[in-house]
This record gives structure tokens, sequence and C-alpha cells, in this order.
């Protein structure tokens, strides 16, 4: 029987769903891949490090969630940090699940490049190494022999980057959009219900659907890093998150929305990248209305949607309904398992 | 360079139009997979068959479509049967394309039974094998070391059975449900919209929206046929249509879209299977009422929707909008490049 070690950096809400979706499947995997997954190093931001070679006990260390501290008697314990363990832990695969640092998509895009360079194969739940570097990272890890799979970048773990690799064998992708952004779609929704700005901030943060500093998602970061890293992916795009022509819903008003209802429409952040005549991919983030009949105006709060334009197959949409934290840890898991298929 | 022999059987709309994008595509299949595809060997039910060990010129034989004659000095021309073809002709995969019999999913069945007993792969576009005898064809496809690919049964080229197998991995499929027949779909649409019955068959059939004979449409067997086929390859159901609680729309009146309406509500046929307490799959067709702002809801004409719940990733839903027959013959070729993969 093969091992597969794995090193987690980030061990928030989808680093622990993750770890313990993998604890649960890991007799499965056993039995159906002759492979047994050990998870020998854990790095995080404030309760320190785990490294044990000989594999965390998942059970162990599962039930402390993404609170708290990890139980002093844990093997290996410690204060080691992530640019270490990539370097220097013994590991095949690492999954990336830092904190996301949206205008450069460090620290992440160091810890992916000290992967490689080792010749480990990446994960990354981590989307900013696929907006700001995606070219970069898949040629070292095409020179390096090394698998590098992001699923979770976009919609968790529901099929886009699989399913135009795995199910749509020589089409060209000309056209992408979606509904990407949780909070937006939130903050649109309940907008439209006549309620006002403060309010809606205030029951979306308990809710867990605005964050502290809602400005990346209002003002379109988020959606625009999302849709460079499906053009980065799926329509070899070479752009940068910077390079999306981003405007955000900060200067939507109820009366726009109530102007719009008035025409059979309703508002959404849509996000979308097609072919130029140029050959050049052009990319926008932008609100647009959009015809109450329209299979876009029924994605509502978390559930999310890409479109796929090709020229071979037309146009197929991939909906991901009403996500929990399970969803998010899905798609490292189900990338893992593409990792243990080709390990 | 490998040669992959094809023998086609049926040369309707889809067939043709899979010819020509196989044609389109003949050098790039080279230069990417270095595999020569031929064509040896079409068989229609009214135009008499073509059988080239060398491979069928489709530049002749694809400008006729799937009208008039094949040109008489096509080499090769003759009046062979598909079940000869199947077990005498020279192919190393065979696409099932000839008429459905949704009674019976014969003769399709016993061309690919034919096929797999001379170790021959199998491509089916037919439902009829996929919904009455999936399981016994899958387990001999499997004794004789054979491919068999059927994604174009459902959704055309959608990706639905590649999605589940490539994208969806260790993932249990608890629950399928979708809109899949554009003909009940468009009547249910203009009977909402005010029209008479008659009117709408008349029109319907000028679109090409409604069979000759729509009895099978309207009355739900092809939907039927449809949701068994995704049940037994993505829940191991194990069920013919003739288990599927099936009731169709030609009961609906337009009172009742109307009263729906004045609810808030529209009409939709829906199929539907999941798993029972018994650990049995339970399938329905019905018509049932769905929100106005449900998605379901969005699925106009000839638009369709399949939606998958499993275990491990919640529920996602895939969208095939408004296809055109190069969609058809897109299914027939994305499993052709699979075989040629796997060749």
């Amino acid at each position: 029987m093969k091992t597969l070690k794995v090193a987690m950096l980030g061990f928030g809400n989808a680093g622990c769903a993750f770890a313990e979706m993998l604890n649960s499947k890991h007799e499965e995997i056993k039995k159906k891949y002759d492979c047994d997954v050990k998870v020998t190093a854990i790095v995080t931001g404030r309760r320190g490090s785990i490294i044990d070679p000989d594999g965390i006990d998942l059970d162990k260390v599962c039930p402390a969630g993404n609170q708290g501290s990890f139980p002093a008697d844990t093997p290996g314990l410690g204060n080691v940090d992530a640019m270490t363990v990539v370097n220097e832990a013994d590991y095949d695969v690492v999954c990336e699940m830092t904190p996301l640092n949206i205008f450069t998509g460090e620290p992440a895009i160091s810890h992916i490049k000290g992967a490689f360079a080792r010749g480990k194969h990446v994960i990354t739940a981590n989307k900013g190494p696929i907006a700001w570097a995606f070219d970069e990272l898949s040629k070292l890890a095409e020179e390096k022999g090394c698998m590098f799979f992001y699923e979770t970048v976009v919609m968790d773990g529901t099929p886009v980057f699989n399913l135009a690799e795995h199910t749509l064998k020589m089409c060209k992708v000309t056209e992408v959009s979606g509904i990407l952004n949780s909070t937006t779609n939130y903050i649109l929704e309940e907008l439209a219900k006549g309620r006002d700005y403060d309010s809606i901030m205030e029951s979306g943060r308990k809710l867990g659907f605005v964050e502290a500093d809602p400005a990346m998602d209002i003002e379109g970061y988020d959606a625009a890093a999302k849709v460079t890293a499906l053009l980065n992916v799926l329509m070899k795009a070479g752009i940068t998150p910077d390079m999306v022509d981003r405007t955000g819903i900060e200067n939507i008003t109820a009366e726009d929305i109530q102007a719009a209802a008035s025409r059979g429409k309703v508002i959404k952040l849509l996000c979308s990248g097609s072919l130029g005549e140029d050959g050049k991919v052009n990319a926008f983030v932008k609100p647009v209305e959009v015809d109450t009949k329209d299979m876009l105006a029924s994605i509502d709060s978390t559930t999310s949607v890409v479109s796929i334009t090709t020229d071979l197959m037309g146009k197929i949409s991939v909906i991901e309904h009403a996500p929990e934290i399970e969803q998010t840890a899905y798609g490292i898991f189900g990338d893992l398992i593409r990792v243990v298929e080709g390990f």
C-alpha cells in the first residue's frame, strides 16, 4: 500500500471540515485506492503548528475545530511557520488554505512555488495564486512533473475546472459568466425587499454572509479575482484581477432596484469574460439588470452559477445550491482524491 | 500513428452532424492524440449502407445530410443491415444511433451486445439500452474489457454521466431530478400564454418541438426513459422505465395553469428519483407546481436541467441552454474522444 503525506497550510473552517471529511473517509480511500493518506503537518496563524511525520491523529485535533487550542499533548505541537513547513517538512502534497491577500495572492504564491521547487504536488483552495500567477505556477508544475489542482477556488467543490478539463474534451471556451459573490447577492436581495442598508449589513454579519470589512465583496474585488481565475484557467486569458473592468454595487440604491423591478428586472452582480476580436479576453464585473424569468434571477443568496460557452457544445451552466462548509471541504477532498489517483 | 475505425448505425440529423464534426476535427485529433479516426461503415434505415474498410470519404457523404441519397459512385454503397455490420464489419467502435423503441430498447440493445461479443467498444446516443438494459450491458462491457459511453442519452453532450464519474469522486448520489422533455415544456409554456391546444400542437410541429405522434412525450414516456437512464447510471438503480411512477401532462388544462399562476407558480413536468429508506430508488415523472422564482421555472422551451444531490457535495445543477443539433453531435464526439484516449 502506498502512503500519501499531506501538509495543510491553514486550519480555519474549511481546513477543519476538510480534515474531518478526510478522517471519515480514510478507510474507504485505503480500500478503494490502496493508499494510506496521512496528514503530516498542520500550520495555523494563531494556534501554532503540528508536525508529525507518522501522521497526525485527526480524531484528536479535529474536535477543537477552528476555535480554541489543539490539545497540549498533541505530538509535534509547536510554532513552525508555513514557509518552513513548505521547505522542510515531510509531505507529498500541500493544501494551500491560508488567508487570501486579494491584491497580491501572497503568501500563497510563495508557498506553492516552494512546494513545486521540491517536486511536491499542490492543491490550493486559495484563489489568489490562480488569479495572480496561474501561468507561472502551472508552468512550474509542468516542468517539475507536479500535480496542481484548484477546484475549490470557484464555487467550492462544484465541478468547473474539472468539468472543463475532463468532460468538454476538445471544446474551446469562448465565453464565461456567472454570479459568484454571495455577499452582494444577499445585499441586493434584501435591498429589493425594501430593507435599509445598515440593517442588512447587521443581519448579514450575523448570518455570516457579510465580512467584518465588506469592501472586498461590495466593490467587486472578490468577484474580479474569481472571474480572473476562471478566465486564466478556462480561456488561458493570462490576466490579473486589476485588468478586470470592475464596478461594485456600492452605488446601487433601493430606487435603482425598484425601477428595475418596474421593468420586470432584478439587479445582479455579474462576472463575465469573452474572447474579443483581437484574440484577447475582456473581463468585467458589474451590476446588470436581468429578466425575472432569466435563470440568473433565480440565483439567490449563497447559491452561485457559472455559465460556460464553447465552440462545440454551446452554452451550459453549473449551479451550486446553498453550499455549506462541507462543500468547500469537498473541493479540497476531491482534488486530493485526484492526487491519490495520480500518485 | 494508431487508427481507430468507427461504425455508425444511423445517419439521421444527429449522425450526420456528428460525421461533420468528426470530419472538421480529423486533423486536430490526429495531431493531438496521434490517432487517425476513420469511419468504415454507415448504416441507414432507408438510404442503404456504406462499407469501406479504407475509410469513407465524409466530404462526399456528409453534404447529402440526412436527406436524399448518397452519391451513386460512393465506394462501398450497398444494402447491408445494421446487425450484419455489427457482426461482420471491420471497426473498433460502434456508434449506436438507430431509432429508439421506447418500450423495449431494441434493436439497439442487440447491436450493442453484438459489438461487445466481438470485443468492440460502444458509444450509444440511444437512450433505450441505458433505460432497459444498463446493468447487463455494462457488465458485458466490463467482462470484455470494452469501453461503453452514453453521455448523449440525457441532455446531449452536456456533462451529466461524465460529470458524476470524473468530477464527483467518492460522492454517493442520493437524489436526481430534472426537466428533460422539451415538447412538454413548450406545450405548458404556450398553454400558459392562453393559446389553445390544437394551435400549439400545429406550431410545435412546424418548429420541430412536437413529433408527428406526440404521445411518447406528452404522456411522459420519454421523460421516464431519461430519468431511468440517469438513475441506472448515477444511482445503480437497476430499474426499467415501466417502474417509474409516470403521469404525463395530458390532463393539464389552461385552467390548472392559470390557477397555479394565481399562486405564483408554474407547472413543469418534473423527473425525479431518490433513495428510499428501503435502499431502493423510487422514481417519478409528474407535473408539479414550482415557484416562479425557482430555477426550475426558468428552464424554458428546449433548455433542460439535471440536478444531482450527493452525500459529500450537496446539490448541484447542470443546465443545457437551447441546444441545436451540434450539441447532440458533440455528445457522441466527446465520447469518441474518450475512446481515442483509451484506445
